[in-house]
Protein backbone atom coordinates (compact mmCIF):
# COMPACT_ATOMS: atom_id res chain seq x y z
CA UNK A 1 0.00 0.00 0.00
CA UNK A 2 1.34 3.67 -0.99
CA UNK A 3 1.56 5.90 1.90
CA UNK A 4 1.22 9.46 1.97
CA UNK A 5 2.00 11.80 4.85
CA UNK A 6 0.00 14.79 5.22
CA UNK A 7 2.55 17.93 5.00
CA UNK A 8 1.89 19.23 8.30
CA UNK A 9 0.79 16.66 11.38
CA UNK A 10 1.70 15.79 14.93
CA UNK A 11 3.85 17.57 17.36
CA UNK A 12 4.31 21.62 16.85
CA UNK A 13 7.24 23.02 17.49
CA UNK A 14 7.16 23.20 20.94
CA UNK A 15 5.82 20.84 22.28
CA UNK A 16 8.94 18.64 20.21
CA UNK A 17 11.55 21.19 21.68
CA UNK A 18 9.67 20.44 24.86
CA UNK A 19 10.74 16.81 24.46
CA UNK A 20 14.11 17.23 23.03
CA UNK A 21 14.66 19.16 26.66
CA UNK A 22 13.75 16.12 28.84
CA UNK A 23 15.73 13.90 26.72
CA UNK A 24 19.09 15.82 27.98
CA UNK A 25 18.00 15.90 31.54
CA UNK A 26 18.05 12.61 32.56
CA UNK A 27 16.75 11.88 35.89
CA UNK A 28 14.75 15.37 35.72
CA UNK A 29 11.04 15.61 36.68
CA UNK A 30 8.16 17.22 34.51
CA UNK A 31 5.55 19.46 36.54
CA UNK A 32 1.93 17.92 35.04
CA UNK A 33 2.20 15.84 32.15
CA UNK A 34 4.84 17.07 28.96
CA UNK A 35 2.42 15.93 26.84
CA UNK A 36 -1.22 14.03 26.53
CA UNK A 37 0.60 11.03 25.53
CA UNK A 38 1.12 8.29 28.04
CA UNK A 39 3.13 6.59 25.32
CA UNK A 40 5.46 9.39 25.48
CA UNK A 41 5.80 10.16 28.58
CA UNK A 42 6.37 5.97 29.71
CA UNK A 43 9.47 6.02 26.90
CA UNK A 44 10.78 9.18 28.27
CA UNK A 45 10.67 7.50 31.97
CA UNK A 46 11.69 4.74 30.29
CA UNK A 47 14.42 5.71 28.27
CA UNK A 48 16.00 8.81 30.22
CA UNK A 49 14.35 8.72 33.81
CA UNK A 50 12.00 11.49 33.46
CA UNK A 51 9.44 11.48 36.64
CA UNK A 52 6.47 13.37 36.98
CA UNK A 53 5.24 15.73 39.65
CA UNK A 54 1.34 16.26 40.05
CA UNK A 55 1.79 18.93 42.23
CA UNK A 56 4.43 21.82 43.49
CA UNK A 57 4.74 20.40 47.16
CA UNK A 58 5.73 17.52 45.96
CA UNK A 59 9.03 18.67 44.93
CA UNK A 60 12.14 17.72 46.94
CA UNK A 61 15.26 20.00 47.48
CA UNK A 62 18.00 19.89 44.65
CA UNK A 63 15.66 17.98 41.88
CA UNK A 64 15.34 19.20 38.99
CA UNK A 65 11.75 20.35 37.29
CA UNK A 66 11.00 20.50 33.50
CA UNK A 67 8.96 23.11 32.81
CA UNK A 68 5.93 22.29 30.07
CA UNK A 69 4.90 24.27 27.12
CA UNK A 70 2.27 25.70 28.82
CA UNK A 71 4.17 27.74 30.66
CA UNK A 72 3.45 27.44 34.78
CA UNK A 73 1.91 30.79 37.34
CA UNK A 74 4.70 33.31 38.17
CA UNK A 75 3.85 32.45 42.05
CA UNK A 76 4.66 28.88 40.83
CA UNK A 77 7.99 29.44 39.33
CA UNK A 78 9.09 31.66 42.14
CA UNK A 79 8.12 28.80 44.56
CA UNK A 80 9.62 26.31 42.58
CA UNK A 81 12.99 28.32 42.79
CA UNK A 82 12.32 28.94 46.73
CA UNK A 83 12.47 25.22 46.96
CA UNK A 84 16.26 25.31 45.28
CA UNK A 85 14.95 22.88 42.85
CA UNK A 86 16.72 23.15 39.53
CA UNK A 87 13.94 25.11 36.73
CA UNK A 88 14.48 23.75 33.31
CA UNK A 89 12.04 25.85 31.39
CA UNK A 90 10.14 24.33 28.48
CA UNK A 91 7.78 26.65 28.02
CA UNK A 92 6.78 26.97 24.52
CA UNK A 93 8.33 30.47 23.24
CA UNK A 94 4.66 31.32 21.51
CA UNK A 95 3.47 31.32 25.30
CA UNK A 96 6.72 32.92 26.97
CA UNK A 97 5.63 35.73 24.32
CA UNK A 98 2.50 36.81 25.55
CA UNK A 99 3.34 36.29 29.38
CA UNK A 100 6.04 39.25 28.66
CA UNK A 101 3.63 41.46 27.07
CA UNK A 102 1.37 40.97 30.09
CA UNK A 103 4.09 41.94 32.51
CA UNK A 104 4.66 44.54 29.95
CA UNK A 105 1.52 46.14 29.26
CA UNK A 106 0.17 45.48 32.73
CA UNK A 107 3.16 47.78 33.83
CA UNK A 108 2.64 50.61 31.17
CA UNK A 109 -1.16 51.05 32.93
CA UNK A 110 -2.93 48.80 29.88
CA UNK A 111 -5.80 47.27 30.90
CA UNK A 112 -5.39 43.49 30.15
CA UNK A 113 -7.68 41.18 27.84
CA UNK A 114 -6.99 38.10 27.32
CA UNK A 115 -8.40 35.56 24.68
CA UNK A 116 -9.27 32.23 26.19
CA UNK A 117 -9.96 29.82 28.58
CA UNK A 118 -9.61 30.95 31.98
CA UNK A 119 -9.10 27.17 33.12
CA UNK A 120 -6.14 26.46 30.68
CA UNK A 121 -2.80 26.24 32.10
CA UNK A 122 -1.72 28.33 29.55
CA UNK A 123 -3.95 30.70 29.86
CA UNK A 124 -3.15 30.74 33.95
CA UNK A 125 0.45 31.11 33.33
CA UNK A 126 -0.29 34.03 31.02
CA UNK A 127 -2.45 36.02 33.60
CA UNK A 128 -0.29 35.37 36.39
CA UNK A 129 1.98 37.98 34.69
CA UNK A 130 -0.93 41.09 35.24
CA UNK A 131 0.62 43.56 37.49
CA UNK A 132 -2.97 44.26 38.78
CA UNK A 133 -4.75 40.89 39.08
CA UNK A 134 -8.01 42.81 39.00
CA UNK A 135 -7.43 44.66 35.67
CA UNK A 136 -6.43 41.45 33.51
CA UNK A 137 -9.34 39.99 31.88
CA UNK A 138 -10.22 36.50 30.51
CA UNK A 139 -13.10 35.63 27.69
CA UNK A 140 -14.18 33.31 25.61
CA UNK A 141 -17.05 34.88 23.39
CA UNK A 142 -17.61 38.81 22.39
CA UNK A 143 -20.42 38.57 24.48
CA UNK A 144 -18.13 38.19 27.35
CA UNK A 145 -16.82 41.77 27.22
CA UNK A 146 -20.31 43.51 28.36
CA UNK A 147 -19.86 42.37 31.88
CA UNK A 148 -15.72 43.91 32.23
CA UNK A 149 -15.00 47.03 33.24
CA UNK A 150 -11.65 48.43 32.42
CA UNK A 151 -10.20 50.41 34.89
CA UNK A 152 -7.93 52.29 31.42
CA UNK A 153 -9.09 53.54 28.16
CA UNK A 154 -6.12 51.25 26.80
CA UNK A 155 -6.44 48.09 26.21
CA UNK A 156 -3.95 45.67 25.45
CA UNK A 157 -5.14 42.07 23.75
CA UNK A 158 -3.50 38.81 23.71
CA UNK A 159 -4.89 35.42 23.04
CA UNK A 160 -4.24 31.82 23.74
CA UNK A 161 -2.04 30.24 21.03
CA UNK A 162 -4.55 27.41 20.00
CA UNK A 163 -7.66 29.93 19.48
CA UNK A 164 -9.15 30.50 16.42
CA UNK A 165 -8.35 34.13 14.91
CA UNK A 166 -12.03 34.83 13.25
CA UNK A 167 -13.17 34.62 16.70
CA UNK A 168 -10.14 37.22 18.18
CA UNK A 169 -10.85 39.99 15.79
CA UNK A 170 -14.57 40.07 16.44
CA UNK A 171 -13.32 40.64 19.94
CA UNK A 172 -11.38 43.06 19.12
CA UNK A 173 -13.29 44.97 16.86
CA UNK A 174 -15.42 44.91 19.50
CA UNK A 175 -12.85 46.59 21.63
CA UNK A 176 -11.83 49.17 19.25
CA UNK A 177 -15.81 50.76 19.00
CA UNK A 178 -14.91 51.44 22.69
CA UNK A 179 -12.04 52.66 23.53
CA UNK A 180 -9.39 55.28 22.30
CA UNK A 181 -6.18 52.63 22.09
CA UNK A 182 -6.54 48.90 21.87
CA UNK A 183 -2.73 47.24 21.58
CA UNK A 184 -3.63 43.96 19.67
CA UNK A 185 -1.13 41.40 19.95
CA UNK A 186 -1.60 38.72 17.38
CA UNK A 187 -0.15 35.51 19.22
CA UNK A 188 -2.34 32.95 17.98
CA UNK A 189 -0.08 29.78 16.76
CA UNK A 190 -1.05 28.44 13.24
CA UNK A 191 0.58 24.77 14.01
CA UNK A 192 -2.82 23.36 14.99
CA UNK A 193 -4.61 24.96 11.89
CA UNK A 194 -1.93 23.86 9.59
CA UNK A 195 -2.53 20.64 10.66
CA UNK A 196 -5.79 20.64 9.62
CA UNK A 197 -5.54 23.26 6.53
CA UNK A 198 -3.10 19.67 5.52
CA UNK A 199 -5.18 16.75 6.46
CA UNK A 200 -7.97 18.83 4.31
CA UNK A 201 -6.26 18.32 1.78
CA UNK A 202 -4.28 15.04 1.50
CA UNK A 203 -7.59 13.51 2.13
CA UNK A 204 -9.29 14.79 -0.75
CA UNK A 205 -6.73 13.19 -2.63
CA UNK A 206 -6.25 9.79 -1.35
CA UNK A 207 -8.79 6.89 -0.96
CA UNK A 208 -8.30 5.73 2.12
CA UNK A 209 -7.42 7.74 5.67
CA UNK A 210 -5.64 7.15 8.91
CA UNK A 211 -5.76 9.84 11.75
CA UNK A 212 -3.43 8.66 14.17
CA UNK A 213 -4.37 10.15 18.39
CA UNK A 214 -6.09 10.14 21.51
CA UNK A 215 -9.57 9.14 20.70
CA UNK A 216 -10.11 11.60 24.09
CA UNK A 217 -7.83 14.33 22.07
CA UNK A 218 -10.09 17.32 20.74
CA UNK A 219 -7.38 18.35 18.09
CA UNK A 220 -7.35 14.35 16.99
CA UNK A 221 -11.36 14.49 16.93
CA UNK A 222 -11.18 17.28 14.92
CA UNK A 223 -8.68 16.09 12.54
CA UNK A 224 -11.04 13.36 11.62
CA UNK A 225 -13.71 14.62 11.67
CA UNK A 226 -12.25 17.11 8.71
CA UNK A 227 -10.92 13.74 6.70
CA UNK A 228 -14.12 12.28 7.15
CA UNK A 229 -15.67 15.18 4.89
CA UNK A 230 -13.26 14.42 1.89
CA UNK A 231 -12.84 10.52 2.10
CA UNK A 232 -15.48 8.36 3.75
CA UNK A 233 -13.19 5.47 4.60
CA UNK A 234 -11.23 7.66 7.38
CA UNK A 235 -10.06 5.90 10.17
CA UNK A 236 -8.96 7.32 13.66
CA UNK A 237 -6.29 4.82 15.71
CA UNK A 238 -4.23 5.38 18.87
CA UNK A 239 -1.37 3.07 17.85
CA UNK A 240 -0.39 0.93 14.77
CA UNK A 241 -1.91 -2.20 17.11
CA UNK A 242 -5.94 -0.87 15.71
CA UNK A 243 -4.83 -1.12 12.18
CA UNK A 244 -7.31 -3.32 9.83
CA UNK A 245 -6.65 -5.16 6.78
CA UNK A 246 -9.40 -5.27 5.39
CA UNK A 247 -9.58 -0.82 4.95
CA UNK A 248 -7.49 -1.14 2.51
CA UNK A 249 -8.50 -3.59 0.08
CA UNK A 250 -8.73 -2.60 -3.44
CA UNK A 251 -7.14 0.97 -1.97
CA UNK A 252 -4.19 2.34 -3.77
CA UNK A 253 -3.10 5.56 -1.79
CA UNK A 254 -3.10 6.03 2.08
CA UNK A 255 -2.97 9.15 3.45
CA UNK A 256 -1.42 9.68 6.87
CA UNK A 257 -2.05 12.50 9.77
CA UNK A 258 -1.58 12.36 13.90
CA UNK A 259 -3.05 14.61 16.10
CA UNK A 260 -0.58 17.17 18.11
CA UNK A 261 -0.04 14.65 21.07
CA UNK A 262 1.17 11.68 18.81
CA UNK A 263 5.04 11.21 18.50
CA UNK A 264 6.76 10.59 15.72
CA UNK A 265 7.66 6.62 16.23
CA UNK A 266 4.36 5.94 16.64
CA UNK A 267 3.54 7.52 13.43
CA UNK A 268 6.55 5.59 12.05
CA UNK A 269 5.17 1.96 13.27
CA UNK A 270 1.77 2.89 11.91
CA UNK A 271 3.74 4.09 7.96
CA UNK A 272 5.46 0.93 8.29
CA UNK A 273 2.22 -1.23 8.98
CA UNK A 274 0.11 0.20 6.22
CA UNK A 275 3.14 -0.13 3.35
CA UNK A 276 3.61 -3.60 4.46
CA UNK A 277 -0.45 -4.19 2.95
CA UNK A 278 -0.71 -5.25 -0.81
CA UNK B 1 -46.23 74.91 10.64
CA UNK B 2 -44.84 73.38 13.76
CA UNK B 3 -40.92 73.06 13.52
CA UNK B 4 -38.85 69.84 15.01
CA UNK B 5 -35.36 70.34 14.52
CA UNK B 6 -32.91 67.05 14.63
CA UNK B 7 -31.38 65.92 17.97
CA UNK B 8 -27.89 65.94 15.70
CA UNK B 9 -27.37 68.20 13.06
CA UNK B 10 -24.47 71.33 11.83
CA UNK B 11 -21.79 71.93 13.01
CA UNK B 12 -19.40 69.40 14.73
CA UNK B 13 -17.62 70.43 18.13
CA UNK B 14 -14.36 71.73 16.15
CA UNK B 15 -15.97 73.95 13.71
CA UNK B 16 -18.12 75.57 16.43
CA UNK B 17 -14.77 76.08 18.50
CA UNK B 18 -12.75 77.48 15.19
CA UNK B 19 -15.72 80.20 14.31
CA UNK B 20 -15.13 81.65 17.96
CA UNK B 21 -11.86 81.73 17.68
CA UNK B 22 -12.00 83.37 14.75
CA UNK B 23 -14.50 85.52 16.04
CA UNK B 24 -12.25 86.38 19.15
CA UNK B 25 -9.14 87.64 16.50
CA UNK B 26 -10.63 90.58 14.61
CA UNK B 27 -8.30 91.33 11.22
CA UNK B 28 -6.84 87.95 11.64
CA UNK B 29 -6.56 85.76 8.15
CA UNK B 30 -7.41 82.29 8.03
CA UNK B 31 -5.04 80.05 5.94
CA UNK B 32 -7.74 78.53 3.39
CA UNK B 33 -11.50 78.93 3.93
CA UNK B 34 -12.36 78.03 7.79
CA UNK B 35 -15.20 75.85 6.48
CA UNK B 36 -16.67 74.71 3.22
CA UNK B 37 -20.19 77.75 3.44
CA UNK B 38 -19.51 81.20 1.58
CA UNK B 39 -22.17 83.01 3.77
CA UNK B 40 -20.32 82.48 7.13
CA UNK B 41 -17.15 83.42 5.28
CA UNK B 42 -18.67 86.76 4.13
CA UNK B 43 -20.00 86.88 7.66
CA UNK B 44 -16.86 86.65 9.24
CA UNK B 45 -15.49 89.38 7.26
CA UNK B 46 -17.59 92.09 7.65
CA UNK B 47 -18.11 91.38 11.10
CA UNK B 48 -15.14 90.60 12.74
CA UNK B 49 -12.65 91.57 9.56
CA UNK B 50 -11.04 87.84 9.01
CA UNK B 51 -9.42 87.28 5.66
CA UNK B 52 -8.39 84.68 4.27
CA UNK B 53 -4.77 83.36 2.40
CA UNK B 54 -4.89 80.51 0.06
CA UNK B 55 -1.13 80.04 -0.27
CA UNK B 56 1.34 80.39 2.61
CA UNK B 57 3.57 82.50 0.54
CA UNK B 58 1.10 85.22 0.44
CA UNK B 59 1.35 85.62 4.23
CA UNK B 60 3.04 88.66 5.57
CA UNK B 61 5.31 89.80 8.14
CA UNK B 62 3.22 90.15 11.68
CA UNK B 63 0.14 89.15 10.28
CA UNK B 64 -1.97 86.83 12.57
CA UNK B 65 -3.00 83.40 10.62
CA UNK B 66 -5.42 81.37 12.32
CA UNK B 67 -5.39 77.44 11.29
CA UNK B 68 -8.59 75.74 9.97
CA UNK B 69 -9.92 72.53 11.87
CA UNK B 70 -8.07 69.95 9.43
CA UNK B 71 -4.71 71.28 10.67
CA UNK B 72 -1.83 71.58 8.48
CA UNK B 73 1.73 69.75 7.75
CA UNK B 74 4.30 70.20 10.11
CA UNK B 75 6.41 72.37 7.65
CA UNK B 76 4.12 74.32 6.63
CA UNK B 77 3.41 75.60 10.73
CA UNK B 78 7.17 75.93 10.72
CA UNK B 79 7.66 78.10 7.87
CA UNK B 80 4.49 80.25 9.14
CA UNK B 81 6.27 80.62 12.47
CA UNK B 82 9.55 81.24 10.36
CA UNK B 83 7.90 84.52 8.42
CA UNK B 84 6.87 85.62 11.86
CA UNK B 85 3.53 84.95 11.57
CA UNK B 86 1.30 85.14 14.99
CA UNK B 87 -0.42 81.41 14.59
CA UNK B 88 -3.45 80.85 16.05
CA UNK B 89 -4.18 77.14 15.92
CA UNK B 90 -7.69 76.31 15.26
CA UNK B 91 -6.78 72.62 14.72
CA UNK B 92 -9.95 70.40 15.88
CA UNK B 93 -8.55 68.55 18.89
CA UNK B 94 -9.93 65.40 17.52
CA UNK B 95 -7.45 65.95 14.48
CA UNK B 96 -4.67 67.44 16.82
CA UNK B 97 -4.99 63.70 18.60
CA UNK B 98 -3.72 61.76 15.92
CA UNK B 99 -1.20 64.02 14.24
CA UNK B 100 0.36 63.57 17.99
CA UNK B 101 -0.19 59.19 17.78
CA UNK B 102 1.54 59.66 14.12
CA UNK B 103 4.46 61.55 15.83
CA UNK B 104 4.97 59.77 18.82
CA UNK B 105 4.54 56.17 17.42
CA UNK B 106 6.90 57.06 14.51
CA UNK B 107 9.29 58.20 16.97
CA UNK B 108 9.00 54.38 18.73
CA UNK B 109 9.59 52.70 15.60
CA UNK B 110 6.69 51.59 14.61
CA UNK B 111 5.55 51.32 10.71
CA UNK B 112 2.42 53.99 10.21
CA UNK B 113 -1.10 53.10 8.69
CA UNK B 114 -3.57 56.03 8.24
CA UNK B 115 -7.07 54.81 7.11
CA UNK B 116 -8.04 58.22 5.00
CA UNK B 117 -7.86 60.20 1.58
CA UNK B 118 -4.25 60.97 0.95
CA UNK B 119 -5.51 64.56 -0.81
CA UNK B 120 -7.60 65.50 2.09
CA UNK B 121 -5.92 68.29 4.00
CA UNK B 122 -6.37 66.85 7.16
CA UNK B 123 -4.51 63.46 6.20
CA UNK B 124 -1.98 65.58 4.77
CA UNK B 125 -1.33 67.40 8.05
CA UNK B 126 -1.48 63.84 10.12
CA UNK B 127 0.77 61.92 7.79
CA UNK B 128 3.40 64.85 8.00
CA UNK B 129 4.04 64.28 11.71
CA UNK B 130 5.82 60.95 10.75
CA UNK B 131 9.36 60.45 11.50
CA UNK B 132 10.33 58.82 8.46
CA UNK B 133 8.00 59.62 5.79
CA UNK B 134 8.69 56.18 3.76
CA UNK B 135 7.39 54.64 6.43
CA UNK B 136 3.87 56.08 6.31
CA UNK B 137 1.36 54.56 5.04
CA UNK B 138 -2.39 55.77 3.81
CA UNK B 139 -5.03 53.35 2.20
CA UNK B 140 -8.59 54.46 1.61
CA UNK B 141 -9.62 49.97 0.74
CA UNK B 142 -8.62 47.28 2.75
CA UNK B 143 -7.05 45.73 -0.97
CA UNK B 144 -4.57 49.07 -0.59
CA UNK B 145 -2.67 47.39 1.99
CA UNK B 146 -1.33 44.60 -0.13
CA UNK B 147 0.78 47.08 -2.01
CA UNK B 148 2.57 48.30 1.20
CA UNK B 149 5.57 47.22 2.27
CA UNK B 150 6.23 47.87 6.29
CA UNK B 151 9.32 48.01 7.68
CA UNK B 152 8.54 46.76 10.93
CA UNK B 153 6.10 44.41 11.93
CA UNK B 154 4.92 46.61 14.66
CA UNK B 155 2.10 48.97 13.21
CA UNK B 156 0.41 51.91 14.45
CA UNK B 157 -2.72 52.55 12.88
CA UNK B 158 -5.26 56.18 12.69
CA UNK B 159 -8.09 56.79 10.83
CA UNK B 160 -9.37 60.49 9.31
CA UNK B 161 -11.97 61.89 11.80
CA UNK B 162 -15.03 61.51 8.93
CA UNK B 163 -14.24 57.74 7.97
CA UNK B 164 -16.51 54.79 8.81
CA UNK B 165 -15.53 52.91 11.52
CA UNK B 166 -17.13 49.58 9.40
CA UNK B 167 -14.08 50.35 6.96
CA UNK B 168 -11.67 50.85 9.28
CA UNK B 169 -12.10 47.58 11.60
CA UNK B 170 -11.50 45.65 7.94
CA UNK B 171 -8.25 47.21 7.72
CA UNK B 172 -7.29 46.83 10.92
CA UNK B 173 -8.27 43.35 10.42
CA UNK B 174 -6.52 42.69 7.88
CA UNK B 175 -3.25 44.13 9.68
CA UNK B 176 -3.60 41.86 12.94
CA UNK B 177 -3.50 39.18 10.94
CA UNK B 178 -0.05 39.93 9.16
CA UNK B 179 1.30 41.34 12.16
CA UNK B 180 3.13 40.41 15.47
CA UNK B 181 1.75 44.00 16.80
CA UNK B 182 -1.29 46.51 15.66
CA UNK B 183 -1.64 49.50 17.83
CA UNK B 184 -5.20 50.70 16.97
CA UNK B 185 -6.41 53.81 18.01
CA UNK B 186 -9.89 54.89 17.42
CA UNK B 187 -10.04 58.17 16.04
CA UNK B 188 -13.30 58.81 14.37
CA UNK B 189 -15.47 61.39 15.51
CA UNK B 190 -18.70 60.33 15.51
CA UNK B 191 -19.95 63.94 14.95
CA UNK B 192 -21.20 63.15 11.01
CA UNK B 193 -22.97 59.97 12.00
CA UNK B 194 -24.46 61.53 14.68
CA UNK B 195 -25.98 63.69 12.18
CA UNK B 196 -27.05 60.94 10.18
CA UNK B 197 -28.85 59.07 12.79
CA UNK B 198 -30.88 62.33 14.19
CA UNK B 199 -31.91 62.73 10.30
CA UNK B 200 -32.86 59.36 10.27
CA UNK B 201 -34.91 59.41 13.09
CA UNK B 202 -36.43 62.46 12.52
CA UNK B 203 -37.53 62.08 8.75
CA UNK B 204 -39.76 58.85 10.05
CA UNK B 205 -41.31 60.64 12.48
CA UNK B 206 -42.15 63.62 10.27
CA UNK B 207 -44.33 64.68 7.08
CA UNK B 208 -42.33 67.20 5.55
CA UNK B 209 -38.33 67.26 6.07
CA UNK B 210 -36.57 70.50 4.97
CA UNK B 211 -32.41 69.76 4.61
CA UNK B 212 -30.21 72.71 4.70
CA UNK B 213 -26.93 72.75 3.02
CA UNK B 214 -24.51 73.35 0.03
CA UNK B 215 -25.78 71.70 -2.72
CA UNK B 216 -22.38 70.40 -3.56
CA UNK B 217 -21.58 69.15 -0.34
CA UNK B 218 -21.24 65.20 0.31
CA UNK B 219 -22.39 65.55 3.85
CA UNK B 220 -25.39 67.55 2.93
CA UNK B 221 -26.22 65.61 0.20
CA UNK B 222 -26.05 62.03 2.52
CA UNK B 223 -28.34 63.75 4.62
CA UNK B 224 -30.66 64.37 1.98
CA UNK B 225 -30.74 61.13 0.81
CA UNK B 226 -31.44 59.55 4.29
CA UNK B 227 -34.26 61.70 4.50
CA UNK B 228 -35.40 60.78 1.33
CA UNK B 229 -35.81 56.91 2.33
CA UNK B 230 -38.08 58.01 5.34
CA UNK B 231 -39.91 60.75 3.93
CA UNK B 232 -40.69 61.22 0.45
CA UNK B 233 -41.36 65.06 1.00
CA UNK B 234 -37.93 65.87 1.89
CA UNK B 235 -36.44 69.52 0.37
CA UNK B 236 -32.33 70.13 0.53
CA UNK B 237 -31.96 74.28 0.23
CA UNK B 238 -28.75 76.13 1.27
CA UNK B 239 -30.88 78.99 3.10
CA UNK B 240 -34.26 80.24 3.55
CA UNK B 241 -34.86 82.26 0.04
CA UNK B 242 -35.57 78.69 -1.63
CA UNK B 243 -38.17 77.80 1.05
CA UNK B 244 -41.21 76.97 -0.96
CA UNK B 245 -44.76 77.46 0.98
CA UNK B 246 -46.12 74.82 -1.23
CA UNK B 247 -44.45 72.17 0.47
CA UNK B 248 -46.17 72.45 3.75
CA UNK B 249 -49.68 72.70 2.48
CA UNK B 250 -51.72 69.69 4.46
CA UNK B 251 -48.70 69.36 6.49
CA UNK B 252 -48.38 68.85 10.31
CA UNK B 253 -44.56 68.58 11.07
CA UNK B 254 -41.78 69.93 9.66
CA UNK B 255 -37.99 68.41 10.48
CA UNK B 256 -35.46 70.37 9.83
CA UNK B 257 -31.99 69.05 9.64
CA UNK B 258 -28.37 70.83 8.88
CA UNK B 259 -25.50 70.06 7.11
CA UNK B 260 -21.75 70.47 8.63
CA UNK B 261 -21.02 73.53 7.00
CA UNK B 262 -24.34 75.18 8.03
CA UNK B 263 -24.07 78.02 10.33
CA UNK B 264 -26.62 77.92 12.88
CA UNK B 265 -27.76 82.01 11.79
CA UNK B 266 -28.68 80.30 8.38
CA UNK B 267 -30.64 77.40 10.13
CA UNK B 268 -32.85 79.91 12.40
CA UNK B 269 -33.88 81.81 9.90
CA UNK B 270 -35.15 78.88 7.63
CA UNK B 271 -36.63 78.03 11.12
CA UNK B 272 -38.77 80.90 11.53
CA UNK B 273 -39.68 81.08 7.90
CA UNK B 274 -41.19 77.71 8.29
CA UNK B 275 -42.67 78.36 11.63
CA UNK B 276 -44.84 81.63 9.79
CA UNK B 277 -46.27 79.02 7.11
CA UNK B 278 -49.55 78.39 8.32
Amino acid sequence: MKVKLASNYGFCFGVKRAIKIAESYENASTMGPLIHNQDEINRLKNDYNVGLYKELKDVKDNDTIIIRTHGIPKDDLKNLKAQNAKVINATCPFVTTPQQIVKKMSKEDYSILIFGDADHPEVKGVQSYGQDQEDVHIVLEPSDLEALNFKHNKIATIAQTTKKKEKYLEIVNSLILKNKEVRVFNTICDATFENQDAARELSSEVDVMVVIGGKNSSNTKQLHSICKENCIDSYLIENESELDSKWFENKTLCGITAGASTPDWIIQQVVNSVESYN
